[in-house]
């Protein structure tokens, strides 16, 4: 691939990100980021992603000495489903944007090529690349967040499924009888574990007679608790939302141990703000997978936080185009 | 890779198989099979593979004029977990034979290049490289017996996993508050689907009032009721076994399910016993998959039956000897 730099650009329900991406990996040598805004629509969007791509571009350009066309495209990342063929946004629930060619529409305002993969591929391919996974055989990576996603590399290469949609990892059934899923089945690891559900859970548990001090941190409005409210009590020596966390680790566990048992990786990296929540989730997380997944693929994996907290799914939208030209 | 022919060897709890293939594909020129007899230990069953071995060694160039060397080598498929760096069975709880150089055993006595996968990846490579998946781009091969396994092949290439343990499909959770499974968890799908767990769920119906022919079918020895015998009993027309095997697919839908959400594969291979439920069983299955995995996933797999019932085993075993030579 000719070119020394690739945009990233992340497409996310909060953030937009862009950023200049060495070729052959690296941190960002710039960076732009503002609110999504989902409502004002895609095209809104692209033209507020232009703008900082630009920016991005000239402040590169003026620092490092080099031309436009040192770019040597840009890649996308952004919630699906989507067509990868195509390179269209088939639907996202997080943005509210239907039948959208994003990849088109981004290639033809920039006058460069673009790719087009989904926003946890991108994290994934971002630890991998330049993260907490750097040079390992085979990686998961899992994003936690409003949903639990995740992607899967085995020697430098994504799988992406036979119609683009592998590792729907929060869509796996971990109780078939259990909790009500946003998706209409019962059971899936989304349903415990995402940032909502451990609210919602967090509201259960409230609802059953618990005490905790959450209700205080959000002024008696029950309503606006979130995981990370949950987060904020544990720090504050809150039994009760130390309990919970441990109970998410322990839910959590349930999946990974599944995915250790059917992938024997050798690295499962976590993404996502309920990371922060530190040992506080590792420690129960890593003996819930202990406690169900064979030991010796147990002892072949290890389980870390992600290296790049903000940064991976921008740098990873660099990264998936840089090996996909290269494929 | 020299050769015209390739041996299969496939140790499985019932039978040992021997086979001779042609390297590049079809069916065996020549078999043979005989009881396992495990309790007579691995070096008495190492014995007799070589005799077999030799008989279809002699009736191949018999019949088709060629010389010893002919042979490239044997392929050894066998119950794990297994060493495959070393070639060493670990333990195998279906044998009950620990540490034992399997490969390196029989490449002494037979004077040829040996390889070793488990018998899951073996049969779901014998169903890629010449039965019901053959070229298909991505393809999970699901074994149905006293265990649950499997395996996963894409382009052609098996993912064995860090440590040689990747896809225990059997000891994926499906209900974490479920069924005891021999393994110590709880609500693995083995422990639902497996033979023997479909015999004790039928002894659970049965002890909870359910009227059905089962008891006949086994001069009232409930102890003698198998997976079979309620095959049987659906065949005769059983009420309560038609329910158990729906309900079978049913719970064998949401372990897939997932690894359709997972993988996202072009078609999954079930090989296996219980297939011969046909319809009864498949179609079930199909439906609960559909119910809980994403649509533009499932629309894009398959879900057939193993073209290979008796052979996929020793076939595949076989071919992987042939691809860990090319690769």
């Amino acid at each position: 691939m000719k070119g020394r730099w690739v945009l990233g650009v992340d497409i996310g329900g909060t953030n937009l990100v862009v950023a200049a991406v060495p070729a052959t990996g690296g941190q960002p040598t710039s960076i732009r980021s503002e609110a999504t805004q989902a409502s004002r629509g895609p095209d809104d969007a692209v033209e507020r992603i232009v703008v900082m791509a630009n920016e991005v571009i000239e402040e590169t350009l003026a620092a490092e000495r080099g031309r436009r066309s040192d770019f040597a495209g840009v890649g996308i990342g952004c919630p699906g489903p989507l067509d990868l063929g195509r390179g269209v946004i088939v639907t996202t629930p997080n943005l509210g944007w239907d039948g959208f060619p994003i990849r088109t529409r981004i290639s033809e305002k920039l006058q460069m090529p673009a790719s087009l993969d989904n926003d946890a591929n991108c994290a994934t391919f971002g630890e991998w690349w330049q993260g907490a996974g750097k040079g390992v055989g085979s990686l998961v990576g899992v994003t936690l967040g409003t949903g639990i996603g995740g992607g899967y590399i085995e020697r430098g290469r994504l799988m992406r499924g036979v119609s683009g949609s592998a590792f729907e990892l929060g869509h796996t059934t971990i109780n078939f009888e259990g909790r009500l899923c946003r998706c209409g089945n019962r059971g899936c690891l989304e349903a415990y574990t995402s940032g909502p559900n451990i609210a919602a859970r967090a509201l259960d548990g409230l609802a059953s007679g618990r005490t905790s001090i959450l209700p205080d941190l959000v002024g008696g409005d029950l309503e606006q608790i979130t995981a990370e409210t949950v987060y904020e009590a544990l720090v504050q020596g809150d039994g009760f939302s130390t309990d919970l966390i441990r109970e998410t680790a322990d839910l959590l566990g349930i999946g990974l141990a599944n995915v250790v048992n059917l992938f024997n990786p050798q690295m499962i990296v976590l993404v996502g703000g309920v990371t922060r929540a530190g040992e506080h989730l590792f420690g129960p997380l890593r003996e819930s997978i202990e406690r169900r997944a064979f030991p010796s693929a147990v002892g072949a994996c290890r389980v870390v936080s992600g290296a790049l907290p903000a940064t991976a799914g921008v740098i990873g939208a660099a990264g998936v185009f840089v090996i996909d030209r290269v494929a």
